[in-house]
């Protein structure tokens, strides 16, 4: 048995229990999403903090990526100071040769070896999570958990996911056959075998709010079948993915593969990396999480030089509220979708869609008019807002400057605004920067202004005239931009439905009466898909077996009398 | 159980049968490939004739389709005479129109019942294979037993397996789930519903060679994956994809299916039809087998407007010759893969590298010089094309008479004539448009002759310093042009792996040693993939997943307290 099939085995019941999860969609977790030295050490949480300030103002030396011809960084924490972090930068060309070179015996690997070999280096690098939460807070500005959680347990899961979707899909066909067929008395044979090909490199191009999570699932679905993969960062957001890289390097290595299987793109303002890496030849897949109008422009290039492309750009996110059981239950649980990570989530709800008569709560039989429901829905974020204990956590601070401009722009549109934005104070770190939602009322006589992604704290609330209005609104926005969430709520069985229908014709994955501890911004690796790759706003899944099988060729050798 | 259900169960032998066949690449083939009427119905033959001859010089007015804005036909048999055949032509917003309103109740129903109600279609359809046969003959120019296999057997075959793909990939993930996540000493539930929504409206742009064998893959897995389908006819060669569609028209019509669901579109001079077929909204997926330029033009239009599109444009397939057990027998495989149809077949044989020293016989002992090799081919082709009973079915006529003119154009090139083209007698089609191979000597300092499509019966033999160099040609041109075959002569163990390693590197399917009754030309359905989405000659495979999983999302509904 090869050290890889071990591995395999050694792994066995995890990707057995992740495979039958994935297909049957139920709760599963591998790394479990508590930041708890319980679970993962009583020491890992401060050895965390500590390699965490030990690698402020440092060069980054823990890649295995030799010959850098210039070190670069330019990271702020969004908690106001900046991280003095240099790391490694390589040309595509270099970056490329290197990833053909490790890519060569690595796909010729059999599918479950190389699953072996992944899980075994998800495993490994999964010690520095505690590390990749601090570097995730103080790039992205999330909170400290959600930080934790996002870049550690949920994006190695979604590693896990894809890995053991690759595996699946790649099994589907023997990898040998004897061919025998009858012709009259005689009979023919030929010898065939089928060989798993990767389209080619791939390249994952992060972006600067979940640099692990949204990148992780498109180089472990490449890697699962066969592919070398290379992450390019963001530029002010190299550090969570440069730690993750260095992990999967060092088991690599440990384990006798090219570390050069995962490499680190780092672009400067002088190489801006993306164009140049997808056009050397070489490169097979693209996978790209970011701005729309970069998506199109990488999503035609791919198109002409036979690149397979996925792509998450921007949607527009809905929610329409008709009939509740409580309302307080229903606004507790949206404003806490709006607050989270400051809407800085593409699954994050922009635009709230409310009957002009109110909404009808069951509970207390009332009908709740469209004033009162807006002060409810401000009184509910100013709660949490002002929460000194979940406030701080929950909204984060802000990635780019960017964005709180996009509120001064927002605030500055005449809207009326319902609750207006302003700074949360972050205990630990007077200088963060941070925003709190602002709130504006919208009108369907001028779309324009709500139909375009607001990225972060914005969000509006669009009175419409009935339940059908509203539900033709949302549907009409799905096929106009996109969306990678959707929320009804409706109490009325027949509503409900033709909600569903409408949504998941136009292609989005509608929800519905979410209270308590689910959000609508989240999805939970092994059940939900993240993207339907049905609307604008993109056409990847995680992970369904598009997002994997577009990434190999399986190809038949025949021969004659072998 | 629902009545498709019971068509599921109906056919769950068959389904079960070619799915394993699929899986395990086996020999398998639910429709027998010989024309007789002791498999098909001792009528069968006569009746297809019949059939044949009264539809000449008639409107074709057995399709489902009503209220034609127009009708037109313009086919020619190139045995010599027309077909006087009109057909319905409808504006591509009719076409889909109706397409989007037949889809809606097939998209609800289950993937089994699907493919139970596509497997009674085809059944039903296939009672036409006769009839096929002579619509397919007199269009395309095929041989009768050759088209009675392509059109009839083969294609359904690869229809059949198209929808066993589909389905397996559809089972891949429960249809509900009760997601129950552990929070401390608590849980929280949400109720998950998974709905397969196929991505649009399929178009199938048909080509004028192989009109039902290169279509109905595509159509079978739109259909398979809730997508109704628009076949788009070659203006010359309507008429067998015509009595397809007319004949799974009637078949859904008896099973209370909107007949719809599938459709032929009829281009005319006046309206082309594709580019506006697929720029109509509702569009999701094309299918594309036909020229590389426009080919390409169209995946540029498909990525722009997030449409899936699936090709099969041109390759140049190259052989290499280094040594044989016995040199007839490989001369004369590749003899009749370069008769066969008159090479119009886009996996036929183009460039024979041989190298300079000759060819090593392993039964004789001796080393063949390059002028003995080439002579001695000439002389195979010679045989076949000299052999009444066998030459004229084999050879069959010429499509188009572009590829006449592209006869005379090479012949008119200056490259050495080794066996000039001819014409050959069809006894019974005096006026058959033929021509027997042209075969050139090539230079691999002018390799711009050889390294492109020459569609039609031409083909190159073309010196090689040795084996090595001959394989780097070989390798150089799949990458340069896409291939959708190549085939290596060698009977030393490490030059066939080299040669297989460097050709699957290069993404091109490898076959070694034909010799006997299997030929280059062929793919067999449930063992062969045909096309490996790995060249530049498309990205089409039939079928692996990747053909199928790209036509549908799989979208979430989560309900919080349902």
């Amino acid at each position: 048995m090869s050290a890889f099939a071990e591995l395999f085995d050694k792994h066995r019941d995890t990707i057995h229990q992740a495979t039958e999860a994935w297909r049957t969609r139920v709760f599963y977790a591998h790394w479990p999403e508590v930041p708890s030295g319980k679970i993962y050490g009583e020491e890992a949480p401060a050895t965390g903090k500590t390699r965490f300030e030990q690698q402020l103002g440092k060069p980054f030396d823990r890649l295995l990526q030799q010959d850098a011809h210039a070190w670069h960084g330019e990271e702020e924490s969004p908690y106001g100071f900046p991280l003095g972090i240099t790391y490694p930068v390589h040309s595509p060309d270099v970056l490329v040769a290197r990833a053909k070179r490790a890519q060569r015996p690595w796909m010729a690997l059999s599918p479950s070896e190389r699953a072996g070999a992944l899980v075994e280096a998800l495993e490994q690098a999964s010690a520095i999570f505690f590390e990749l939460a601090h570097a995730t807070q103080h790039t992205t500005g999330q909170g400290f958990v959600m930080a934790f959680q996002a870049s550690g347990p949920h994006a190695f899961d979604r590693a896990l996911e894809a890995v053991v979707a690759a595996l699946w899909a790649q099994q589907a066909f023997a990898f040998q056959a004897e061919w025998t067929k009858p012709l009259g008395k005689t009979t023919v044979t030929l010898s065939k075998r089928y060989t798993i090909r990767p389209k080619g490199v791939n390249v994952t191009i992060g972006c600067s709010t979940f640099p692990v999570w949204n990148s992780l699932p498109g180089m472990f679905a490449s890697l699962a079948t066969g592919a070398a993969t290379i992450a390019k960062a963001h530029p002010r957001v190299v550090y969570p993915i440069a730690l993750v890289v260095a992990a999967l390097q060092q088991a690599f290595d440990r384990m006798g593969l090219d570390p050069h299987l995962v490499q680190l793109a780092v672009p400067t303002p002088y190489e801006p990396m993306t164009q140049a890496l997808v056009g050397t030849d070489g490169v097979g897949t693209v996978d790209y999480t970011g701005s729309t109008a970069f998506g199109e422009q990488l999503e035609r290039f791919c198109a002409e030089h036979g690149i397979v492309c996925y792509t998450e750009k921007s949607g527009v996110n809905p929610v329409l509220v008709e009939s509740v059981e409580s309302l307080d239950a229903a606004l507790e649980n949206l404003a806490f979708s709006i607050c989270l990570y400051s809407s800085q989530m593409c699954t994050a709800p922009q635009n709230i869609f409310v009957p002009a008569r109110g909404v009808i709560e069951q509970s207390s039989g009332r009908t709740i008019g469209l004033d009162e429901f807006i002060a409810r829905l401000v009184q509910a974020i100013d709660a949490l807002v002002g929460n000194e204990k979940m406030g701080p956590g929950t909204l984060g601070a802000i990635q780019s400057p960017a964005t709180v401009e996009r509120i001064a722009r927002a605030r500055a549109t005449g809207a009326p605004i319902l609750r207006d934005s302003g700074p949360i104070v972050q205990p630990e770190y007077p200088n963060a920067r941070t925003a709190t939602p602002l709130l504006l009322q919208g009108d369907v006589r001028n779309r324009a202004l709500y139909e375009q992604e607001w990225f972060g704290p914005i969000a509006f609330v669009i009175p419409v005239a009935s339940f059908e209005h509203g539900l033709e609104e949302m549907v009409g926005s799905v096929r106009r931009n996109g969306a990678l969430s959707t929320l009804v709520y409706t109490t009325d069985a027949t509503l409900h439905q033709s909600a569903e229908e409408a949504l998941l014709e136009a292609g989005a994955p509608p929800s519905f009466n979410f209270t308590g501890p689910t959000w609508i911004n989240q999805s939970a690796t092994f059940s939900d898909f993240h993207g339907t790759a049905a609307t604008r706003a993109g056409n990847a899944t995680f992970t369904d077996l598009a997002f994997v099988t577009g990434r190999y060729s399986v190809i038949g050798t025949r021969c004659s009398g072998c």
